[in-house]
């Protein structure tokens, strides 16, 4: 139960904490035959990477992926592939300070009264350092979903109020997200992003943040009914991932203030086996089933919690104390954590595609046949 | 991989259709000894009940749950609880219409594209009756949670644009709610948003809306790491059900807009085992750990689909042909959807607490030794 | 957690008790567009029936299967069946002397133990009673196969120690095994068996028994390495049959006594694409990998507990008292467990399937393409 | 499906090949505060290295266990933790023989078939050597066990016919396994064992044998119905290792020649709430539930299939091949499988201890209230 392990066909389980010797992730039911494109893997590792600029704390830590087991001959042998990233930049002094006290707005006082017992060091398991497990897994799985023809794409849509127009879901590409370090593909929307976190940064304070991903070319037909939607098995891992507050789909809360006439996507015939749509407020997904548009997530990143400012907590002890976060902290979660989301969601509609594909008796005839 | 099943130790499966002969769940890890107050599950079930008011399907069914297995004299046996609610009130006839187009908004071309056949009739498995069965399991997992003091609130906190006033979470009730058909605690609210409906229905168009559900009374400590947040099962959970677009913990999306000192819950001293909050933006749950504060869970529902306007669509030839949904719809869902949200948050917690009693070796030696 | 439910993709949850309303399966994961074939179920529900002849029970109940979901004309959807068998001729009354007491080689201490409580009555849920529910599902994981080329065959290899002569796995059939009503396809080893329960009757007395399964025609390349092996997936299922002591892959116990180079069972080349073998030692199952031979199972079953003999036992006051277990018993549990067995493996067998066909990047590739 | 993944609350997941890098277990669910005794551990895996005696493969690996995440100041923190074993004596050269043949009574054919490659050197993930991962994750339950008054004994019952003695349950220990290599608690029988298996050396053949673990002191109650019962989940456990052919519990095969009034294990009072048992033909485990008296579970192991004769086989291309295993192989697994065998149980044991605690609402009630 230690609620460590994703996903049901292809299944992630992390390890690791933030000032231990590495963080990790275990595959398992990854398709044998695929070439592990390491250079695709570094490329998310770096974009989830520290230090790209100045709002990101400064700890760098090149965030190597060693492969111990899995592989042969660079191809993936369908057996469980173990994937380590050491630390090697953690500095355990910096952070007696929280040794006995409970960070507000941290898992803190959680972890003390669930396990007794806690690494304090950095947060331990509760740590963003244990995301780096998390993308080195779903870049596998971005892979896999690479090859299949489904393409993802994420950014950073608002920091505090500042929004970016809304984008262009059919064509907006990473590479426009990477043109900044806070990947906010507009740059008037960037620009005044970072004037908001000069000022917060004076201040001792931090800001929040909306990340949005965009899954292209996926097939109609995907996801299970009833508990396990594919918005469903989205919202989870997406929500898994620590300082987010909300998932929406598509429209997501504006939905709730618009009216069927509005929100209702009207179909239009394509080809003789699929049908398009006229506008996406579904996001791609219509009772949890994806429509063949593009599936649109997006999360509400609270802000970092850990600030400089003297904030009142209680100590171990359950005394009242003043606590002051020293140390190497983003000022904004969102940018770091673009590729942390698009991780999450290409383990998602990956696994999707997985048990998706007996879903029909013709379907299993056929793949049987190809054993 | 059907979709149907939910939960790990307090696992949950459900079936049936809309128009087949029954719908209902079968509940496996139900603690043996439990006094299956029939009375209780009977109000639950009333709350989903259709035909409370003008918003509503006319279509009236007194949804009776009857027990086929896993109690004995009244009490759970701790084998599995079948659970069937008979579908006594289906008309086929009024849904022919369907039979061969996509419902705008509705599974209808996922569930084709998935399956390559469907039961059209009423949705079959995506239609909200499928709830039904939720209500029904969700009431058991209530039911223990009262036992161990965790008591749920839940209502329509807007419909449309018009919002109740914020609720004060440490006193609002379920009685509150049932003041009106809407299930809105604030009367100038409900009218408000009686006569917008009034306006659609003559309209032809839906609304949509946001449930909230509180949780108070659950202990700090509940809740696993990484992947199994409590938040991320809450999400999961309440994303499940259909026309659910966004779910929020706490702040929510507002958190994404304010900064690291307004949003950090500060902590002061209560006694020597706990800790309060001066604040409760993060809705009871921190790092994915429950905090002892009140659970707080928001979800959006989009407008009902089923409009009995004209809308472009394709049937199941792929030609592009036009629509009107006539039939039993409500007007919006979120009111009749207040109780299946808090059934799933019931099923949640409860899991929550399930896998939470041996996460310490002191309490796994207390809790063998009394076996 | 309460253990009934069982496999990954092809899901099946049992719920009933012997004296309740009914008995059932809930299979989640089927694929759609599967003629479900009522009379290949009821076929399978009448091998299982009691009443074939003097050593079984004379509790007679015709096994109707009733689909509450999941079908539309006659085709599976898709989503969770719902498969239900009343129980008709259950006589509670028979059963009151052991309300209070634990009857020997009975489940009935150790549900006491565990749950404080249980349904006495006949068992309750530990009644053989409750397999008629594995047998309804088993039988569509059986259809499915028989589609795909696999050919399941289970009778009785022994009785007491009675044993018929090594059967040839290549041509024997179920056929042969439903010439007399103890499903033992030898005319010598029935007469002997015969005799010999004849015998015990008069005494009072039970029987064990060995039944045998074979699965032809399954490809060679299914199952999971380590934990998911298919002889340890086997393994688990057979053993959750009640009564189960043994389960036995090919050679089985007896592999420990002979020498390599007897039991290594050689290749020889067949076809471009595959080998064949020149003995089948390993039951058709290698590392936990089906190599294409006959599946071979195996599964000692103990002598029916329920004997009318007088034994020591004690009450659920802790006092020592006496037992007769009257009521109606087979003699022998092995020839109706037979259908079981065959169910248990079909279900096992269906599911390696199901997870077998995404193994390879070139399978998956081509799996996604035909969606 | 990677099928590495093992337990429902106590949770291992392995990972590793016999020539990689290192092999591995991640355990997830592994309650805090937990002291790991690391001696404990090395003891486990020292009970399994190899090089113990004549009968053993040479290759001479320290196995040393390094944690890489989830303790904390020596105690468990209720996180993942990474246990990883390197790899320090392979020997790739030695295996390039069979690199494209198919060694009889081995994986190779069938992985070959799933997944189209694999990693030959030793057998790569199928090799015995991922046992290590086993050993290492089960030292780790057996402690938490060991903690909760249940004790493990496991040692070589036969090997080829050579039988010990029946072992009295009640007082048998692992240092009475320990005194010869074999692992054989009769000298006698290890005597003959030893001649035995020299003769075969000569012959450059091997032998099979039996294993049987005895757990002591496990309460009864535990286990789940249906399913999951007690055996069922031993069976597949204990079937997941390589080279096991069949799995008894108690009289296991002998149970199906013998009767009910002799097979019936009848029970006396022993105090106000519990019985004991006047024979354990049962192996302690009755309808799937553990009734108090000792757990027996026995392993059938092949002979070891990598033998030095030649065989028959094929090549990767199918052509007719023949083939001698040549290096390091142990002539006879059971002795070094002892511990494995005892690995398995006690992760079995340990998560039907996790599941059970909150089977009676009157548990969960307290355990809640401990929290």
């Amino acid at each position: 139960m230690g609620g460590s392990s994703f996903g049901t066909v292809f299944k992630v389980t992390t390890w690791g904490e933030s000032h231990g010797r590495a963080v990790g992730a275990v595959i398992d039911g990854c398709p044998a035959g695929l070439f592990l494109d390491m250079d695709f893997i570094r490329d998310y590792m770096e974009r989830r990477a520290p230090g790209g600029g100045k709002y990101a704390t400064p700890r760098k830590e090149r965030d190597i992926v060693e492969i111990y087991s899995g592989i042969f001959d660079g191809m993936t042998t369908g057996c469980s592939i173990q994937m380590v990233v050491a630390n090697n930049n953690q500095d355990s002094g910096a952070y007696s300070e929280i040794r006995d006290k409970f960070r507000p707005g941290h898992a803190d006082y959680g972890y003390f009264k669930k396990y007794g017992i806690r690494d304090y060091r950095g947060g331990g398991r509760s740590s963003g350092r244990e995301t780096a497990a998390r993308v080195a897994a779903g870049a596998v799985a971005a892979l896999i979903l690479k090859e299949l023809g489904v393409e993802l794409v994420s950014y950073v849509r608002s920091i505090g109020g500042i929004e970016i127009p809304p984008p262009n879901y059919g064509v907006i590409s990473n590479a426009d997200a990477r043109l900044n370090e806070l990947n906010m593909p507009d740059d008037v929307a960037y620009r005044a992003a970072s004037a908001y976190l000069s000022g917060l940064m004076e201040k001792k304070d931090s800001a929040g943040g909306v990340v949005e991903c965009v899954a292209r070319g996926l097939k109609a037909g995907l996801g299970d009914p009833v508990f396990d939607k594919l918005d469903a098995a989205l919202a989870r891992a997406v929500f898994s991932i620590g300082a987010v507050k909300a998932v929406e789909i598509g429209a997501g809360t504006a939905a709730a203030k618009t009216t069927g006439s509005k929100n209702n996507d009207q179909f239009f015939a394509r080809d003789a086996g699929g049908a398009g749509k006229r506008s996406n407020h579904a996001g791609g997904i219509t009772g949890g089933i994806s429509d063949g548009a593009p599936i649109i997530v997006r999360a509400s990143f609270k802000p970092t919690p850990s600030i400089a400012r003297p904030q009142e907590t209680v100590n171990t002890s359950f005394n009242n104390v003043t606590i002051a976060v020293e140390g190497r902290h983003d000022t904004v979660i969102a940018p770091r954590a673009v590729v942390v989301v698009e991780a999450m969601v290409a383990i998602v509609l990956l696994d999707a595609v997985l048990k998706g594909v007996t879903s029909k008796m013709d379907n299993l005839r056929k793949a049987y046949a190809n054993l």
